[in-house]
């Protein structure tokens, strides 16, 4: 799990492998803040692309959701050079932070 | 072309047909904004996506862009009861307003 986040508290993920989740293969989870820089994180998505083919990206608010889709956008441009064809899947996630349930944005990231 | 944000400028999209952008086909462009209902915009992209398999969602700035990866969200869950299973793929795209250039974020949306 990579903290992409600057000082933001630890999130865990809740419910992330539960009844109404979908995993197909475990995805590494990359978190993102409103401060995430889309191009470092959109470096992160194209790593594990390359390595599992499949990357989750979570954000909360759309401060971090607009960089996180940045970031997913740049991939795109840095794989496509590379053959690699990714589309993206949004849902909701529920996460706790400091005990306090949040409703997260996930981005499964996946070869078409 | 629909227009789902409230009283905002007429957005005209520039160089959607350009030599950039693959248009595979061409999809109908639901424009978002900061205002639009979530729940709205998503009943129009699975109204699009049952028509012509195809759906254009547009978005300049972090509150709309947040908007529209909920209305996509909304949308996968509305139609998965269906059967059909949505993914999208994000881009930028430059748009004129007032005779502004902006970038807005793009994401085609598309049967799996």
């Amino acid at each position: 799990m990579t903290n992409l986040s600057h000082p933001t508290p630890v999130a865990r993920a809740v419910g992330a492998s539960g009844p109404n989740t979908l995993e197909r293969h475990s995805a590494e989870v990359l978190k993102v803040s409103t401060r995430s820089r889309p191009s470092a994180v959109a470096g992160a998505i194209a790593g594990v692309i390359r390595d599992s083919g499949m990357a989750e990206v979570q954000s909360i608010g759309a401060g971090a959701t607009n960089q996180a889709i940045k970031a997913v956008a740049i991939a795109r441009s840095y794989l496509v050079e590379e053959g690699i064809d990714i589309v993206c899947t949004p849902s909701f996630i529920d996460v706790a932070i400091d005990e306090e349930e949040r409703t997260a944005i996930r981005l499964l990231v996946e070869r078409r």
